[in-house]
């Protein structure tokens, strides 16, 4: 994707220092002595005390921290230490992921206060690529929510219409990327959370295979789905800190069991087409397998992915897909949270709460067999990969809808908005492989985003293919 | 141990034609013309015409087939071709481990008529190692249940006591052996259904490491606890057969996490004493860490185990390992029972169902515990090896009971007979390691069992250890 051209890309309404800015071009400037790391931790911080007041995407900023990283980041490249294109970069990190020193609540009255001893490990591969952090980002409580709307900071608003939702769960990173008050954010995904709030705020978010960054440190929602991912403003910077953040130890998660198994090992080595040579092929994947989206959703993004061929889920795929999803996802997630639903209930929000507790009536034998089914639907998704690299299809049927919704029409049809929103991102979750969202266009003034899906190894093709349609044409 | 001396060893009522013999007797007995196999069916096929409708151990005889190996075992012998120690010699299959050809039914009315087309690993490796299968023992019905006296084919009967229960679920199996019928049977272990039986019939039964007989072929009950076991008339006759049957391709089934990965990888090597030299060291693990038993079987199990030193577990180890065992057996069990439950209950024992149904309600999050909880327990367990190699205790706290009786007394106090019998077999189910029961006397004229238990890879010392207590001193 090129950066945004506000005579036609659509923008959220208030730009913020780094709307339209890639870290490429940051880091370039940082070099060329155009800018001081200092001075992008400021500009940062001082946007955030301009707008967060209404987005809510930040629940705590560390102005000092920041800034005296930002000083060491100058010191080391005036020094002649480079750490790569991150270095002096201001980053936020979700409120679910440690941070050595702040508070780190998983939005949650659990754990208000909370301030960890150690940095996850994903943070401690920021600190090493010279990331300066500039706070913690509004989670939905526990991650356990694709709404981004429940949370004891608040919810999170969306930059394009603060009335509305940001999606989630990583929903201040969404939001403070999407209101450029950051040029990048750390997020999770265990069903779509980085996915749905990038697609729903109109930025670039790329979950990778399962286990590529380690999710070491990162509060669990549902470890088998688990993932750590990225947003930014366009594709490319999530794979510039995708390459910062993954590596040989990202890998050392993954069980031989795991369905991202079946793919190839995860490396960035160009593998594009059948001889290794070709064009990426992209197939568009047809949401209605999986769920009934907005047409107007589906035909924007379809537009937007170029793809020419297409390719169907079996519909027996799709709803075993959702089944595994839900049954693994509730089981474990309970697990996380039964002692706190025995002996503090009244601290969670009310809706997780409800959410935790049908979770925790789920029965074990529909988790065994979730698990055992996931070898299978490998099988039957890693079939569509056999004429084509790379899926395309919405990563959200509906665009964002007003905070606390959760009903909502599709010509004229009643639709869940919770069922809605992970519709489309948890199949992959399931299987634990690499997809991309990137930003396709509005439908009636609101982001609608893409989606691209491929195989483990094979993630260079989701950029090449991001890079291809017909968006940046 | 050595042979049964009926002067001195108590011995059931009414001795079969394998009563006392030994495997390596009897594999004598072949090679010096004093009896060819054909004979050893003709005799195992007459005492099971005889004393069968009493004890109901076998659920179908194939005279036919066994009269045919045995004709081909003789024919392959006199041809000089000699498959080792089990070539020629009746052996006994549990009705849940499939026989190409003959009918197999998982003790239930679901599974009347079934005949498999394929050979059960194990079952593949006793006939490549020569024995004749001479037919399918009665099974607790789905093999849930240690009781022995539900399923499809009646329960099975105590030949010390045909009133009185076998255990189980490898009823008929323990049966067949303990009345001479058989010298050896192969059983299945979930709980302690290979040990069980054997205790409460006064044979003995050996349990090897998770994987390491193949499971592959076995109908399954709870695939993280589920071993293949052998039962015949003394340990070294087990040992024999574990031989034939276990082998590099039994520990494929071993994944990563599995405990019994904790222990080293299991070999046969003697691998005696810290400094490998030393005698076996024989800890007697005190029962009441675990179940409160019936104080003569402890003491007369104690005495025969000639153990000086003395082991606890801690309390909250015995109630996790219980927990654990309880959470994943249960789910597991519903996963492969939850389409029988919805549609034909009716074929289920009514116990079998209510117990069953009782799985079903497990919640999922327990079991994702339960699964976690494994390592810890590893560990936990694993300290008690620290200054031992064999751990020593009562295979069954009680003794035999009447057939279908489901509570007796302890002391006065009631007590659950399915608790108690699974009380001190099932916690080596849950980490995998391997077990071996040896008849240890009688209480009030009914067998009680020593149990031994060992880390993967030291399954030597079992035998060894069985070997130097005081019993056939």
């Amino acid at each position: 994707m090129t950066p945004p051209d506000p005579g036609k890309d659509p923008m959220p309404p208030t730009p913020g220092p780094f709307t339209g800015r890639t870290i490429a071009g940051l880091a370039a400037d940082l070099r060329e002595r155009r800018a001081t790391s200092a001075e992008l931790a400021e500009r940062a911080l001082d946007a955030i005390a301009a707008l967060d007041p209404v987005l809510n995407a930040f629940v705590t900023v560390d102005a000092v921290g920041a800034l005296a990283a930002a000083r060491r980041a100058d010191e080391e490249l005036a020094g002649g230490t480079d750490r790569g294109p991150l270095h002096g970069v201001p980053v936020a990190v979700k409120d679910l992921i440690m941070v050595a020193g702040l508070p780190v609540t998983m939005g949650s009255r659990h754990f208000a206060g909370h301030v960890p001893d150690a940095d996850a490990e994903c943070v401690a591969r920021l600190r090493r690529a010279g990331a300066v952090i500039v706070g913690t980002t509004t989670t939905h409580e526990f991650a356990y929510g694709p709404t981004g709307d429940r949370s004891a900071a608040g919810p999170a608003r969306n930059p394009w219409d603060p009335a509305r939702m940001t999606g989630g769960s990583s929903a201040g990173s969404a939001a403070a990327v999407a209101a450029g008050l950051v040029p990048l954010a750390l997020g999770t995904d265990t069903g779509g959370s980085v996915r749905i709030p990038a697609a729903l705020c109109g930025v670039a978010g790329f979950k990778p295979a399962y286990g590529a960054i380690p999710a070491d440190g990162v509060f669990p929602l549902s470890r088998t789905f688990d993932h750590v991912g990225v947003l930014a403003g366009d594709a490319h910077d999530c794979l510039l800190a995708y390459r910062c953040l993954a590596g040989p130890n990202g890998q050392k998660e993954i069980g031989p069991a795991h369905p991202a198994r079946l793919g190839s090992p995860a490396d960035l080595a160009r593998p594009a087409g059948p001889e290794g040579t070709g064009p990426v092929r992209v197939a568009w994947l047809d949401p209605a397998g999986l769920f009934a989206g907005d047409p107007r959703v589906v035909e924007a993004v379809r537009a937007a992915s170029g793809a020419l061929e297409e390719v169907r889920l079996p519909e027996d795929v799709g709803a075993a897909l959702r089944e595994t999803y839900t049954a693994v996802q509730r089981c474990e997630a309970a697990a996380v949270h039964a002692d706190r639903l025995a002996e503090a209930p009244e601290l969670f929000d009310p809706e997780v709460l409800e959410r935790l507790r049908a979770a925790a009536e789920v029965p074990g034998w529909r988790y065994v067999r979730a698990m055992d089914a996931r070898a299978g639907l490998a099988e039957a998704v890693g079939a569509l990969f056999g004429d084509h690299d790379v899926l395309a299809l919405p990563t959200v049927p509906i665009t964002a809808q007003p905070l606390g919704r959760r009903e909502t029409e599709i010509d004229g049809a009643p639709v869940a908005v919770l069922a809605a929103l992970l519709a489309l991102t948890s199949p992959w979750n399931v299987l634990g492989l690499p997809a991309l969202t990137v930003p396709a266009g509005t439908v009636n003034g609101l982001p609608v985003g893409l989606q691209l899906v491929c195989r483990p190894g094979r993630e260079l093709l989701l950029f090449e293919a991001e890079s291809c349609g017909p968006r940046s044409g």
